[in-house]
């Protein structure tokens, strides 16, 4: 059973996979993915994955070739569905079972298809089955956060090639996601507005920071942006959850997403990312005041030491260059 | 002048470097050294750095060889030195002038050397640099806080190979090292005892965590480490301030601090790392209840989706199984 356990001094929890036990040898600096002939997330090899949990397809079959998607439970979870969270101490120090759910998205059964190369209509089946799992993993009353993010490419943490995405449920609202919820709370009442309404309006109106626009999305380069190219995909509309979102909207993320990605595909020559949908914490009521989103970093700068001492970033491109790039791409 | 701008939904501050203007193509996906056949930091080049603020000589020289150890203005400085924070509003952001002091501390004149192959006196000269310093930039009253830290191998972010580290003044407490004062500060509030003590206190007594031990320092590798064999060297003395330790606890530092990069080098084959100087902020009363160490991070994994998602960790090494390695390292 993997633990979970807190940092005294930051209460910033962390997966420790007790169950793994990695020898020193294990970590020798890979920067390459492992170089496998067989992908067991093609077609042919359903049995070379957990029984799946979720699968797009139009005969009615089960583990079996013929699906659009599948969602699978990963192989080699950081967390685990069963058990309880057995919340104990340890002298100055907390920690509990590794209780969660940690699943995978394949996105598309052609391996060498992306997100930026899928047809529309596939990356929004792609959207459509994070809402169904959210849906159907809320139900358990031990979580109370789920996180979505995608890893392109080995150097933004990709493991396997083949297009896919992760889900990852919680048994405690992680200390980032807390933050921002925290901070949209205090503009709140303080302003009487919701931050991410008023940085929609602004990058609408300034411009200089936008990237691409349709009826129900922004892509702008943020004003403080962490990372090169950093770009977030903001609703017009006000809501705190991407599950709640309608069909129109789904298409319109569809749209905008798989276009921002051939931006970025374009202009950094197809370079590894991360996403991560930013949701707001399962059941909470100060959750109301905040809007979702979708955050993009292509991973194209090491994290040094001054950005793990302080938790502040340098960022070499200016988001106003950054985002003239990526409109002005040829796409 | 670089641009301090600041996150406002998190308030996180992000140094953005307006002048340097890189483009798409500048961000290849690079993870070797710069392959110079010149070394900047060597002997003789003393005119292609900025002149120095400080060096160990024997001879009353400048800017010459015969140093031991060397400080020069970074090149490159992600903040400038000179200039009037001029804080602004733009909307809804907020941001200033990216005022701020950027060094390098150029260890050794021995292009190969590192901290785990110098003699323990040379690494005593770098502590020494590193509070001469501290103590010269603390009477700017411009700055708030002090970060030193070093970047070692392409992987962990550094850009020349010559063994070096760097120190940022800045004139913002970063978000994290907030973070840390305050998680002390309450447990003391609580408490009535500083968690480092108690941490100290704790790990001296269970031992499974210990990876080395001298008369002023521990260092063990964290109950609830980030990253795989994650080290901290603790005082076992109570202070807030680097700066203020006594000449002894310089040499013993000096001494585990060799040691334990030597354990690294051989358990994990001299591997790429981040260490950070976990400092009080400058001239704040509330840091009293802070107690100084020195966290070591070895560049194992990559950091990936879920990491910046959420602020926590996934780590597959057992904090209890990286020790006994490096305890059990032939040093």
């Amino acid at each position: 059973m993997p633990e979970l356990r807190k940092d005294p001094i930051t209460s910033r929890w962390v997966i420790i996979a007790t169950e793994r036990g990695k020898r020193p040898s294990d970590f020798s600096a890979r920067s390459e993915h492992r170089k496998v002939e067989f992908c067991p997330f093609c077609p042919g090899n359903e049995d070379k994955t957990p029984p799946e949990v979720l699968a797009y397809r139009s005969d009615g079959r089960l583990n079996a070739p013929g699906w659009r998607l599948r969602v699978v439970p990963n192989k080699f979870p950081a967390l685990r569905i069963e058990g309880d969270l057995n919340r104990q101490g340890e002298g100055v120090y907390d920690k509990m079972n590794g209780i969660g759910a940690h699943e995978v998205i394949i996105e598309t059964p052609e391996h060498k298809e992306t997100l930026a190369t899928l047809p529309v209509e596939a990356v929004e089946d792609v959207l459509w089955s994070y809402r169904d799992r959210i849906l159907d993993l809320k139900k358990d009353q031990r979580f109370r956060y789920i996180l979505i993010f995608k890893n392109h490419g080995a150097q933004a943490g990709a493991t396997l090639e083949h297009s896919h995405s992760q889900l990852i449920a919680t048994p405690i609202v992680p200390k980032r996601v807390q933050e921002e919820v925290n901070g949209a709370q205090e503009y709140y009442q303080y302003k009487e507005r919701c931050v991410f309404c008023d940085i929609v309006r602004q990058e609408l109106h300034q411009r200089i920071r936008l990237i691409a626009e349709n009826e129900s999305f922004i892509a702008i380069a943020p004003f403080a942006a962490r990372f090169p190219f950093e770009t977030w995909v903001l609703p017009k509309g006000h809501d705190p959850f991407f599950e709640d979102a309608h069909k129109q909207e789904y298409m319109d993320l569809a749209r905008i997403l798989k276009g921002t990605l051939m931006r970025i595909d374009v202009v950094l020559t197809a370079p590894p990312y991360n996403f991560i949908i930013h949701n707001s914490p399962l059941r909470e009521i100060e959750g109301r005041h905040y809007h979702w989103h979708l955050e993009i970093m292509p991973k194209l700068t090491q994290v040094a030491g001054f950005e793990w001492g302080s938790g502040f970033y340098i960022n070499p491109a200016p988001p106003e260059e950054a985002a003239q790039y990526l409109r002005e791409a040829a796409v």
